[in-house]
């Protein structure tokens, strides 16, 4: 487990903007304009509620890091990030003057206006929730807006060691939860109650071991998530289901998922779980998934298409005659995102490097019967590949 | 309570999509192009994960509503749609051919390319998750797109009896849930724990009563929220905070949140609590506070523009000397997205409507001290407003 804090520290912060200044140089652009909270947080580490309220990070190529924001988000910042230098508050959305005019304002006060600023977003706000309003790039028309969103996000393709750290004690804090669920799967019993429940334990003995080195950045009634998101029975067919429409019953396959967040990051482990005795349908499904896994797996490595573990996986399950009960890819890198770039799909070119994370989770869905999945994260070594979640996988330890 | 489903009938999601239809005919599109989440669920019923992954929902003008999205989802809205007569999948995203490109095929054979098209979205896609690909706009070169989000934002504005009948049943389930929090606060304990704990018991009790009846329709780990959302003592002054960096003392001011999903709408229930004794500064605010809410509340009123209400409760704030206290506006509108337009902030000049529903939330903001807020949500009525959240708010009935 990790020793120290348990987020990212202020130093690798500080390299990360001296690595987007860099790039800001190289494309001459005086500064970069965020509003996306997952590229604040990596920036920064500054996590918010993302709401109808504008909200933008300024990284300039020199000078103080400055946010745009509302004013119920002002203390916020002070208390949480010393990394951002100034806050420049309006007080409210949409107010008499809009919030994306009173940024203007500050970026010409600045001296933006009119130079070349790379952005995630040319109307200048994130835009949730009933969101609207004039077009930063409108009113700025004679700055040069080009997009920096992969200036960002080309950065975070690979992990740095305090990454991979922390999705490790996340994945460690997983494990125990999913042995929690386990212990608490019956028939008779509604899944989410049963999720809910280990969610709750799993959380009380994670703050009984870590106490305040422990902090949630991500909004959720609960920093461990675990549970079944309604792939109970005929349920696990539907990948991306959301709630049961019945109790566990005695022969149900069971999707499950456990993550828990650490540092803003998430692993990701789910498990198809049999409640009672695997028929022989299962038991085919069930072992072709697995051996779609294990040759997704033999696949990861440095210098490899990503392309490539897709087909793998793809190769057993059409072997076995059952493409047919095929419904997504085997997978998806993963961060702060749930999902990130790269994919492990058939038309992904991008090369694995040391670093990257990925999912791997093939999985068979039989509309009616069930669905079969497993999803474990990996990250790739200098020669193939170490797992990030350490959890059984055959159908012997997962029948309860 | 709710006596039947406790979702939107067909009959009115029906009734929805023909207003659609007259609003397509009025402006002369031959379709309406929706790709956002919240507008899905309004117009058919249908709930879905929106990620990287491209979906889209048509209702042309005349003929067969259609979805085009990954394979993953198609087995899903077959079963939990009857509204979407057609389902065109792509195998996932990226794909060896980009998702928005198959998009334009279905498009033009649907004979809808090169007509006018309103939509949500140019690019086509929600754009969660590192999505990244052309344009719907530029693919559609010959097609006018227009900005088609009022057409559905509008109707959202007022809502029917059944969205009033789902607010009213998650705001009893809210009340008991939050009854069950002030039982388990106590000095020495997280508020993380009691909160998932309270909302563990909270949907125990609601499975119980309601049984299959009760469907969850929005992703999460628990439809039921009850907490602090890192709102204790000092830290109840961060109006958005996510997580208290330490345990509950006696003396701690706590903002409490308590929301239940119930067919895809949301109230809000939000309480400052006392534990142990208020001193004569938290009675201060917490009673200025009260009347600032009192004030707004008798303000609600068909006729009347929003921008009074939060007009009334500042009066309050300043008359008591506070006004450095303020963080943000008095509320908002609420539904399907938890803040919704229109706004009760100086700026909304949009005039109340009998069934539109608000949150009702002043707050004052002590940095270093405490923060008050008490959120009630209340619907719009011929002759003033209902309670929709009905809770105590007295700080004789708030002090544990």
């Amino acid at each position: 487990m990790v020793s120290g804090d348990l987020v990212i520290s202020q130093a690798e912060h500080k390299s990360r903007i001296e690595k987007i200044r860099g790039l800001l140089k190289k494309s001459r652009c005086a500064a970069l304009y965020l509003t996306n909270p997952t590229r604040i947080l990596y920036a920064t580490g500054f996590s918010h509620i993302s709401t109808e309220r504008p909200l933008a990070l300024v990284i300039p190529q020199e000078g103080a890091i400055f946010m745009m924001g509302p004013h119920l988000e002002e203390d916020h910042v002070k208390q949480d990030c010393g990394l951002i230098e100034e806050f420049f508050n309006y007080p409210d959305y949409p107010g008499n003057t809009h919030p994306i005019r009173h940024f203007v304002n500050v970026l010409t006060r600045k001296r933006l206006a009119g130079s070349k600023i790379a952005t995630d977003s040319v109307d200048g706000a994130a835009g949730g929730w009933g969101y609207r309003g004039p077009s930063l790039r409108d009113l700025l028309h004679q700055t040069k807006m080009v997009d920096g969103r992969d200036l960002v996000d080309n950065l975070r393709l690979v992990k740095s060691k305090q990454e991979v750290l922390l999705l490790k004690e996340s994945a460690r804090w997983a494990e125990k939860a999913h042995d929690i669920l386990m212990g608490n799967i019956a028939p008779g019993e509604h899944d989410a109650l049963i999720g809910l429940k280990a969610s709750y334990e799993a959380l009380t003995g994670m703050m009984k071991k870590l106490g305040v080195r422990y902090q949630q950045l991500k909004w959720g009634v609960s920093p461990v998530v675990v549970g079944f998101r309604g792939q109970v029975g005929p349920g696990s067919a539907i990948p991306h289901a959301v709630f049961s429409k019945r109790r566990i019953r005695r022969g149900d396959v069971l999707v499950t998922e456990a993550g828990v967040e650490v540092g803003g990051y998430t692993s990701e482990l789910e498990r198809t779980v049999i409640v009672g005795k695997a028929g022989p349908r299962e038991k085919k499904y069930f072992e072709t998934m697995l051996r779609a896994q294990e040759a997704a797996l033999g696949t990861f490595k440095p210098g490899v298409a990503c392309s490539r573990v897709d087909a793998a996986a793809r190769k057993e399950v059409e072997a076995a005659g059952l493409w047919g009960a095929l419904r997504h890819h085997v997978g998806h890198g993963i961060g702060i995102d749930g999902h990130e770039p790269p994919w492990l799909d058939p038309g992904e070119k991008t090369v694995m490097r040391t670093g990257m994370v990925f999912s791997c989770e093939p999985g068979l869905y039989i509309p009616g019967l069930a669905g079969f999945r497993h999803s474990d994260t990996v990250v790739i070594t200098k020669n193939g590949m170490d797992f990030i979640t350490e959890y059984p996988r055959s159908l012997e330890k997962l029948t309860v």
